[in-house]
Order: structure tokens, then C-alpha cells, then sequence
């Protein structure tokens, strides 16, 4: 692919994968992706939820943190730990690069100090980084939606319409409201994954990836001074005075390597910081426009190239560059599909069946999906939506729930089980036809993630979708598509696309289409996109959340009367 | 309650329940309905589903049958052993009466063989009793109703619009079409309530009730010869030739016992036959007009006694003296109610709540209520359409199924079970409105059958009917019902009202309504009477159910396309 990649031959770059639990790093060969050595290191304060290290401070519902040191610590010990393991001499090594959950975001000083590391700090929750799941800036979100609505901002567009509690200004604006000191205090306002990168290279900069998705940076702005002040007066100067002006594109070279103890040679190329999800696209060689990434997990992230830049409703985002320079990085997502799959396993798997996927040695995703597999299509005579996380595209509503129609008394777990799988294929569908309808083509389905070991659920999605199903070649693509980062700002590779074309891997078409199911899943689909356009909106699911809402919410604390028109189903 | 009740302080009748699986017979005191003894008897041949007994010839799906020997049986063993029990002298017994399953049905010789009894037709299916269950004459009850309101039959709006395939006319037809020389020789064409009388006394008569309900016996007639012929040129004659002429209300005297080995004294009243359903009224004391019984266990059948004739959309049918003498009998139902609850109980508890029930020795039914007990009403967000086995009343529709709605990923077992208990309070809700927005009032809500033991589905049922919840006191109310009816027939008692007020027994608004909770379950009523009317219909769930049985057939039995309207709900 690349003419220089002889020269590569015994030359690595190192890729580090910041998850919520823990980071990886991966030793990979630059000359065609060979992943030749792993370490992990797990946090050891994982996710903050109920005290404040040290001080035992109580958190409120809803928060999530972390501790910046063990993010270090993943450099000093899973680091060294891949080149061990990997038994590669760390002068080989040309460069590193690192992705991060997202919006995973901190305060910190002028210099990088994270303000939790000042002793006069450290005890309030506010001074913290707020970890990606952190959802108590529900109120914030809300009222940034709103008013971008009312006053017709054109980038809430870019965002589906929506903006999320999880990122960078509901987060801050939560800061400012609730603790004004911090907030005071916070000279920067940094996405853990360009925090990271600071801390290897000395050198402050912000990723066009989150800039973008996760910091309404759009067009070169951010949101006007005028709007900002309508939200709360002091966040008038928000952007101006705490976020670094600098931007960098994905793939770009950003400094040396500084002495951090990760045992790398001092001076090697450090790229811009990413996203986890993101940088999975080119280890899965899904760069090009028009070939959609899954990364399928607990949820599921779909990341997608288009050439042109189209406000699409009902998308997590669209950023320029924000997968990789040159082009337009859509973002789109389901809430919940391998939690879904969990929830049925813990709810509607009775005894006998655990007892036989224990006598079998095998997992209840096993057992269900190998007694669900010989079924017709359709036989189970059901239809699900995939809701019970809310919808994130095309919905955009955290307030929907799930339905599952048709059981009856003859209704086996396993069918039900099918019935979820196939409603995330459903989802996905959606999804799909939702780019395709407004101009953004889909050429090929490419899956990551840890589903993408779950044969009849790729199959599934196979036939729903009436396409193949690409499956991406490594098990650690973040990690995989950091390094290739790293290659290109080392420079042995021209750019993110040829690089991935020589260090990325997928079996195309690992699934075909069978096009018999496929004609039975096209009738079930249209069933599940009737319930979904039936029960989309503030109709029976929302009363039925308010229902619950009231009935969990002690009666001195109960908000007045809701505001859905009754009787309508949305 | 009767003058003459000191008198029969030592005198005792017994009452017959036979059941699907076994017959019971009790002893009961005739002044006060005191339960001194009590036998059951298991049919040998249980349901005759799979091969003929003695020839081993195989039954097609859906067929279910018995044999009139079993019920013998039950006359021999069951009722000398409950004598027995309650050490009762058999002469001190003045009465017997019995109730049945319906629509069991069965040919016979005119002097009362059962066909399946002559060597010569005992090899042949159609000769032998049709039980209940028996659900193989589908496409017969189709023609039927097709054809009866093609032509305006004023009958068809007696019942609820739609002839069950379970009853007389649809398995008559069927034996008419599928085995011509069976009906060529079937003489009588009787109930088996009718046909255990006929062997008691030696005398034919059919029943007001099964007449009313399952023989399509409306206002003095049958449906007539010009309709018959419609249906089949040689069904014109059915009531004619094989209908026995004489009626007998319930209560009534039909003659003196013979010699059948029961031990009972030869001579004493035998009363007319009836339904094990509409027999439990006067156990529960549920005569008086407005007076709602629901005999909840597997499904629930509702009956309720009414001054005025009213064809009521829904219902399963009103008979005049169907339930007592002078009144108009209303019968409506719901096809699977604890059937949900098992269903649930096999399909969604998981293994660590049946080691915690075993643990404590409780049933799983007391854990998961117990779970779910203590949570606010509303508090799981859920709403359930309880129709797994289809919609009895007021649909009439068993080719509906069912729905949850509201799941979320931290939605429990305990929950969801809850839910299913409220759904089936829903459509009892649903009923009861049915009747009274026809004129027909409902003044007071009682409960016999096994469900009456569930405390926790009482309550609900009183918090969602806004109404007390009386309970029948007997635990064993169709044979008490069969011995009340016994009584009157011996004379002890002017009429069947008189007998049950003084042999019946019920505790009267057992459960309050809690009404803070009724205030919550009204909201939740409206989401499930939306869904009602949403989903009613040949529109989705009739899809669904269509794309099952497709994918369950093979290719070449599969019928061209379906009539259902695509992209409705309804």
C-alpha cells in the first residue's frame, strides 16, 4: 500500500486506549498493523461514584468521576508492560498516540494541573474530572436545548437538535451554578483525551473530534457570547477565557515525547489525542466515505464518513475532520443493544436454562441464541422496540422505553431473546435509512466491538439490513487505531487513510445476506418502524415515565402537573 | 333464611364438579351449605389429545377428547368416598346435582350410548367426546359467523357477535364434514352435563344453560333450517333430528335416581345439569341481579344476572335462566389470567429468585409478589395488554396477542409480574364498563376460583375497580354450587336465590379500595385502554400472528397472501 512500508519492517508505534475501567496499550508493527504486544492496567479508583478519594466527601446521585492519576499510571505501567510483552526493544518504537472515552472532561490550572490536585481543592466534587457518564447536568442540557431553540442557534442543528447532559458545556455550566469558586478557579477546561496529550507532550491543544462533537465547535466558532450570556451572565465568556484556542486535526503530529515514564524514547511523535470510538474507524479500514463503523458493545456508536456536510436530524453530530481530515465525521448511536441483551439474561432466563448451559459449558447467550437459531424467521410471531436505554438516534429521547408485542402463552425465553436482537438490528436499520434519506450514502456496514463475536446476531443484522456485514479484524481496535495515529504523525504514513489501508484489517462481507430471511425481516420491519413511529414523541411512554416518576418521588417534592396531552399515544 | 332450614339440619345433598383432569363430589348439610365431605376421582384417560384409547389411532393437532367412562367413574368412586369422608349415612342424602366442563359434547344412539361405545365406531375420532378444549373446528365456527352476519342472524348479537369454535354447532359441523357416517349415526348430539343426568335418571333433557350459551338456543328457537342448509345441505336438519326437544331450567327437578352405584339412596331428586362456571354463583351467593362473579384461576369466566335482555357487544353471551331462573345470565371471560402468571413464572424468573424462594420455602408466585408488593403503584413504569392467549371479552379475538410496554434496562422480574397481575385487573375493568355502558349494572365485584387465595392481586383488583372485592367462601364452589342446586331440586328450598342465601357464602368487600392507589391506577388504566383500542383489530398483532404461522408452515400448505391492511395498528 505504502511505498515506504519496507522501511517499517521492525518499526512500532505504540496505541493506548483510555476506557472507563481501565487503559490498554497495544505495540503495533508499522508496517502492516501486527499487534505484537498488550498491557493493561486498571484504575485504582475506577469510576467515582459515591466519595471523593482521600476525603470521603459524598457524591449525589448521578455522578461519575475519575482520578487523573490513574490515567497516568496506565503510561508508567501498561506501557512498559506492552513492549515486555510484545519483547520489543523501546528504541524501535517511533511514536504514540492515545484515545479516550469522551466527553470525558477537568478542570485544571493554566499550566495543566488538575484542580483536584490542589490541596485546597481536592475535597469539592466540582474540582474533579467528570467521567463521560456523570449525568447530573440534566438541567444544564435542557436549558442549553432549549434556549439554542428558541434563539434559533444554527449549530444545534449539527447535533440532531439535541445537546447532550454528557458534554463539555452542560458539564461546565454545572460547575458554574454549583460551585462558582471552581469555577473560578478553572483556567482550562480540557477533554481528558487532550489533557493526556499535554501531559505527554508539554504542549496544549484541543482535537478537532471532541472540539466538535462534544464542544459545539462548528464553523470555526463556538457559541456566541450573546447566547451564552442568556444561559447564566458569567458563562458569557466561557470559551474565550478556559478553552485553548489551538486545534489540532486527527493524525497530526503534536510534539515529542516528553519524560513521563513510560519508557518510550524521549522525543518520539505524540498525535493529537481522540475518541475511542473514532479512532476505531481506520484499525477497521472504515475511513472512506460511505463506509459505516459499529462499534457494538453495551451500546452502540456508528461513525460514518460522508463527502458533503448535511445537517441529518436526529444524529449524535456531525464534525469536519472529526473521524478524519477531509472529510465529514457523521456520529450517530443506540442507547442500549449488548445491555439490552444482558438485561433479558438476567430477567427472563429461568432455572432449567441455566442449569443447562452450566451442564453444557456454555454461556446463556450460547444457549439462548443455539435454541432461538433453528427458528424460521418470524416464527416467534414477535416485534420489540429497543428502547429500555432510551433512544439516541434517530429519537434523540432518553425518556422512551421498550415494548415487546405478540407474546403469547407459548412464548419461550430464547424467542424473546431473538426478539431483542433482531429489534437492534431494527434500530439500526433506522439508523441507516435515516443517512441514506438525507443524502449521506452507506456502501458498506463494517462491525467492532465485542458483539462482533456473536455470530447469529450478525447474521441477524445481515439480514435485516439486506447487506453483508463487514467485521473488523482486531479485538483492540482503539488501541489499534490509536497506533495507526501514531504512525501517521511519525510520518510513515502519508495520512490516517493510507495508514489504515496498511495497519487497519476487516473481512469483508464476513455475513451475506440470506434473501429469504431478509424478506420476512423486511414485513417485520415495517411492523417495528409503525410501533417506533407510533410510540416516538411525549405520548403514552413519557406518561408512563412520569407515572413512575411521581410514584419513586416523595409527595413534598412532586412537580406539578406534567404537560403531555393525554390520550394520544405520541 | 328458609322456614324450613332447622329441618334439614341432619339431612345432606351431594353436588358433582367434573372438571378437565378429575371429578369431585361433596357432601353438603342442606340447612346451612356445611362442606362435611369431600372425594375426588382422576379420569384414567385424563384429555384424550394424542391416540384414541384401546386402538392406538392418532389424533390431528388440536384435538382434544374424553371418554364417558372416566365420568362414570367419577359417580362410583368419588361420590361413595365423600360420603366417607364426612361420614355422612347415606340415607340422610336427599339430592344430587352436577355440573360440567362446556362445551363438552358428545353422539350418541338415541337411548343414550356414546358412538365411541359401539365396537364398530370406537376406531373413529369423531365418535368420541369433544372436549372444551377441543379446538379443531376453527374453520367451522369462521363459516358460521360468516355466514350469520351475512344474512343478519338476530341471534349472532346474543353472543357478543361471535360463535366460539368450542361449541356445539362448530364440532357438530365439524363431525358433519370430516366424518360423514359419524354423523349419520349420531342420534343425539348432547352435552355431556346433559348426558351425566341421562344416565342418573334415565331421562333426556338438555339444560337451559348449555342451550342458552353453547347451543345456540335464543328466544324459544334454533337457528333455522334456511341458515342450516347454508351452511351445509345436510346440516338442515341438525336441531330437528338430533336436539332432544325437552328444556329443563336449572334447579329443576329432572327425576329420581336409578341405580348407578353411587350408594346413594334410588329415587332421591337428581336436578337439572349445569355449567362448573355459572354453578358457582349461588356458592358465592352471586344471584341477586348486579351481582358480578368471576371464577378466577387458568382464564376467568365472568357471570352476572341481569333484569333486562340486552345484546351487549363482547360478551360471551346472555341467556334467558342461564345463570337462575328469571333472570337474563350474562356470561363474559378472559381467556388466560393465571395462565399469564405461569407463564411468566416459567419464562422470566431467573434462577437467583427460585434459590431465594426455595430458600425461604415460599412459592415462587409469594416471592415475586412479596418483591413487588412493596413498591408505589406505577413505580416499575409499566403497562401490559393482557391478551397471551388472545382476547375473550370483549374483543372476541384470540388471534390477539400480548404486549409489555415501558421495559427499561433496570426493569425487574418482580415488576413485570406485577404488571401482568394489574393487566388482567385492567380487563376485567374493561368488562365490567362493557356491561355497565349497556344498561347493565354491576353493583358488587366477587371473586371464587383459585385466585381468590392471592391477596396482593385482590387488593389490586379493588384499587383499579374502585369497588370492594367479595370473596366466595367456599374453596370448592362448583360442587358446593351443584349441591345448592341439589337442594332446591329436593325441594328443601322455593328457589335457587332462597338455596344460596342460605348454603352460599361469601365474605363481603374482603379488599377496600385503597383509593390513593385507584387515583394512580386510573392514569394507568387510560395508557392500557389506549393500547386496548390502539391494537384491537386485524392490524398489527394479527400481522405478527400471520408471519408466524407463515414461517411455520411449510412452503407448500402456505395460503396466499394475507387481507390485513398493511402499516395500521388496527
Amino acid at each position: 500500500m505504502n511505498v515506504n512500508a519496507h522501511s517499517y519492517e521492525d518499526r512500532y508505534v505504540v496505541g493506548v486506549d483510555f476506557g472507563t475501567l481501565s487503559g490498554r496499550a497495544v505495540v503495533v508493527r508499522v508496517s502492516d498493523g501486527a499487534e505484537v504486544g498488550t498491557g493493561v492496567h486498571e484504575y485504582a479508583h475506577g469510576v467515582v461514584e459515591r466519595e471523593l478519594p482521600g476525603t470521603g466527601q459524598k457524591l449525589p446521585p448521578d455522578w461519575a468521576l475519575q482520578s487523573p492519576r490513574d490515567w497516568l499510571d496506565v503510561l508508567r505501567i501498561a506501557v512498559p508492560a506492552a513492549l515486555a510483552d510484545g519483547g520489543v526493544d523501546p528504541a524501535r518504537v517511533i511514536g504514540i498516540s492515545t484515545d479516550f472515552t469522551a466527553c470525558t472532561v477537568l478542570p485544571t490550572t493554566m499550566d495543566g494541573t488538575p484542580l483536584c490536585e490542589l490541596p485546597e481543592l481536592a475535597g469539592r466534587p466540582h474540582a474533579w474530572p467528570k467521567l463521560w457518564k456523570h449525568h447530573a447536568a440534566q438541567k444544564q442540557a435542557d436549558r442549553i436545548n432549549r434556549l439554542a431553540h428558541e434563539r434559533g442557534e444554527p449549530w444545534i442543528a449539527r447535533y440532531g437538535g439535541k445537546i447532550s447532559s454528557e458534554w463539555q458545556y452542560a458539564k461546565a455550566l454545572q460547575v458554574l451554578e454549583e460551585d462558582p469558586l471552581v469555577y473560578e478557579r478553572t483556567e482550562r477546561w480540557i477533554e481528558a483525551a487532550d489533557w493526556i496529550v499535554w501531559q505527554l507532550t508539554g504542549i496544549e491543544t484541543r482535537n478537532t473530534c471532541t472540539a466538535g462533537y462534544k464542544g459545539i465547535f462548528q464553523d470555526g466558532s463556538y457559541p456566541s457570547p450573546d447566547y451564552l450570556a442568556a444561559l447564566h451572565p458569567s458563562f458569557v465568556d466561557f470559551p474565550e477565557t478556559r478553552l485553548s484556542k489551538t486545534l489540532s486535526p486527527l493524525g497530526a503530529l503534536v510534539g515529542g515525547l516528553v519524560d513521563i515514564g513510560t519508557g518510550l524514547p524521549i522525543g518520539i511523535a505524540v498525535a493529537t489525542g481522540n475518541v475511542d470510538a473514532h479512532v476505531t474507524a481506520p484499525a477497521a479500514q472504515a475511513v472512506e466515505n460511505g463506509r459505516l463503523l459499529a462499534i457494538m458493545g453495551t451500546s452502540t456508536c456508528h461513525v460514518l464518513n460522508g463527502s458533503a456536510l448535511v445537517d441529518v436530524p436526529g444524529i449524535c453530530g456531525v464534525v469536519d475532520g472529526g473521524i478524519t481530515a477531509g472529510s465529514f465525521g457523521y456520529e450517530a448511536g443506540q442507547s442500549a443493544v449488548g445491555d439490552i441483551f444482558a438485561w433479558w439474561l438476567r430477567t427472563g432466563v429461568p432455572e432449567a436454562y441455566q442449569r443447562e448451559a452450566a451442564a453444557n459449558g456454555e454461556s446463556l447467550h450460547d444457549l439462548l441464541g443455539r435454541k432461538s437459531a433453528g427458528q424460521p424467521v418470524g416464527a416467534h410471531g414477535l416485534v420489540a422496540l429497543d428502547w429500555m436505554g432510551g433512544n439516541r438516534s434517530i429519537l434523540v429521547d432518553h425518556d422512551l422505553s421498550g415494548i415487546i408485542a405478540g407474546l403469547t402463552l407459548a412464548t419461550r425465553p430464547e424467542e424473546i431473546y431473538r426478539a431483542l436482537l433482531e429489534a437492534t438490528a431494527y434500530g439500526t436499520r433506522v439508523i441507516i435509512e435515516n443517512f441514506e434519506k438525507h443524502g449521506i450514502p452507506v456502501t458498506e456496514f463494517i462491525v467492532a466491538g465485542g458483539l462482533k463475536q456473536n455470530a447469529l446476531l450478525m447474521q441477524i443484522y445481515a439480514d435485516v439490513l439486506r447487506r453483508p456485514v463487514s467485521v473488523a479484524r482486531s479485538d483492540q481496535g482503539p488501541a489499534l487505531g490509536s497506533a495507526i495515529h501514531a504512525a501517521v504523525a511519525a510520518g510513515a504514513y502519508p495520512d490516517v487513510v493510507a495508514a489504515a489501508a496498511a495497519m487497519g484489517g476487516v473481512e469483508t462481507a464476513a455475513y451475506e445476506p440470506d434473501h429469504a430471511n431478509s424478506d420476512v425481516y423486511d414485513q417485520l420491519f415495517a411492523e417495528y418502524r409503525l410501533l417506533h413511529d407510533t410510540f416516538a414523541g411525549r405520548g403514552l411512554l413519557h406518561r408512563l415515565r412520569e407515572i413512575r416518576n411521581t410514584a419513586l418521588t416523595p409527595a413534598p417534592d412532586r412537580d406539578q402537573a406534567g404537560s403531555i396531552a393525554e390520550g394520544t399515544l405520541r
